[in-house]
């Protein structure tokens, strides 16, 4: 797939998840040459985690007809707090981690620089580098997938705040008593407009009696129901996912305004899974409803945008990370 | 009250409101000398104001025995998006204003200098300055009274955004299809824990037959009703005023929560004329509930505490601002 050079200036980004990990290979201008999927095996521990990560990387490079020599650093973005200063996940609830030297244990692995970060800072990181031209002063990055999560760019840096945690957009409060979030709170906007929500409401209808495509596309139990799924409903007039997906972009519209009135950045882009298969459906409606909740006047000449990037924002990120911090 | 030094080196700060001017004189330690206050006036456009403004400065100067020649520099606070380089209003719903040149004005009114902001962030900074110590890293001060508004300091400068209106946390949607608040929206934040929601609900009990010691204080139609009367009914055991401010501190706690999630500051400062005269009663439950619904972890070492500033936050914030930007 690519050219081995013999010089050591292409760069690894990981996506590491709580159920996969990710590996990308890019060349210099920040092509992905190929990438390699993992299943990351929480239950092994930090330890037996990190050695798939470096076996993925392994793959990835031998994939692309390279050698670990080709690779100038290597950058991860890890789900949890991350201080990027010392490479360390602070904790990160979804792995069940405390205090992993991710940089150090990766270094040591791979013989490579090493540079980590939150994984949604490092999605709006990979937006900002590869997607936005001009660069805008201020960015986030909303990304809609299993869960909702956010990166905050400011001045090109990623803003993550005092416990390195900023940009939890997926947390924040839309509709007290609403409906209960994996958090254990009720009414966040990952409850509202997740595909997890999405899937729970349109399993819901059906259970009451709704009718849908899905049902004859995937069995009566809505078994293996991906958001791909939920566009080619679409596609075939489905009423019940129309008003589903309708609502979600609804919600997200409210979260947009919120964040135009709060944080007011120059650049809102949107992106993950979800936006990737439904942009066409949910982004008029997100633009239409943030324009129509914002405070007068704090919305002029805000963009607000789709990400191509979709499942590769993380590793795109990544390497964007990798890029700058080992010139 | 103050002695004539005979140098220029006094500031003055102004707090221009859609109801009211404050102008306090300041000295070179920022202690604030005295004040006036006179009413706004919008209906008189913002030549009219203006003129208001520099007659309510002169009268504080006058007051603290003072002459404009012992002024350094003006700070003023406005309510709306300001341009703080130009010292443009950029516009300001409240009072109808779009594109006045308060600095150009004021400067050639007063022959100070002037410098202008948004008058939370103003407010925010006056915390920052005057009641923070050691500095932190990032900040946010919210302020509860007729409405609510928010400002954010990072790095020491207030933050403002794309269009210069970030901050504005009142107008979050906390409860989607929640109370009708004054922008049109519904469920924003100022339409459940302002003194105007406080209020209304409060009103609205009474008319529902319940009873309350405000009526003794102030009549059937709760004329006139101020914060300090609700701490007054509340030490007197009143128990729907305590349900009401109770509600209050939890939605305010979710807020904080929100902006814990989302732009994680060091510090949460909150402030105004409601906090002034309830903060004993709220303040407990705003930092319970907002540690509650926090995502686990984001939350740790962030100080949540009460400004002691009250109505002077914005007085304060405006001369800080004048010292800092006439050095």
């Amino acid at each position: 797939m690519a050219e081995a050079t013999g010089k050591r200036d292409h760069f690894i980004g990981v996506d590491l998840g709580g159920t996969k990990i990710l590996a990308g290979v890019f060349s210099p201008q920040l092509r992905c040459l190929g990438k390699v999927k993992m299943s990351t095996k929480p239950e092994r521990g930090p330890e037996g985690v990190l050695e798939r990560v470096a076996r993925c990387v392994n793959e990835a490079v031998d994939e692309c007809d390279l050698q670990l020599d080709n690779i100038k650093a290597l950058g991860i973005g890890a789900p949890g707090a991350v201080d990027p200063e010392e490479g360390r996940m602070i904790f990160a609830p979804n792995l069940k981690w405390e205090n992993v030297p991710l940089k150090k244990v990766l270094e040591k692995q791979l013989g490579l620089p090493v540079f980590a970060e939150n994984d949604c800072n490092a999605c709006a990181l990979g937006v900002y580098e590869t997607e936005l031209d001009p660069k805008p002063r201020s960015m986030m990055g909303i990304f809609l997938g299993t869960g909702i999560g956010g990166g905050i760019v400011l001045d090109g840096k990623p803003y993550s705040g005092f416990n390195r945690t900023a940009g939890e957009i997926g947390h924040m409060v839309l509709e007290v008593n609403g409906p209960k979030c994996g958090c254990g709170n009720k009414g966040c906007f990952e409850a509202l407009a997740s595909r997890t929500a999405l899937f729970r409401r349109i399993q819901n209808a059906v259970k009451e009696g709704e009718k849908t495509v899905l049902t004859d596309m995937l069995g009566p139990e809505l078994a293996d129901m991906r958001s791909g799924d939920l566009r080619k409903a679409l596609r075939r007039g489905d009423k019940l996912v129309e008003k589903v997906v309708e609502e979600a972009a609804e919600y997200t519209g409210i979260a947009v305004a919120n964040i135009i009135n709060l944080l007011n950045p120059e650049v809102i882009v949107l992106g993950g899974g979800v936006m990737d298969q439904l942009a066409d459906d949910m982004l008029a409606i997100v633009i239409e409803t943030a324009r129509d909740y914002a405070l007068p006047g704090t919305a002029k000449g805000i963009e607000i945008l789709a990400s191509k990037l979709g499942d590769d924002a993380g590793i795109t990120g990544a390497a964007v990370l990798a890029r700058r911090e080992s010139k």
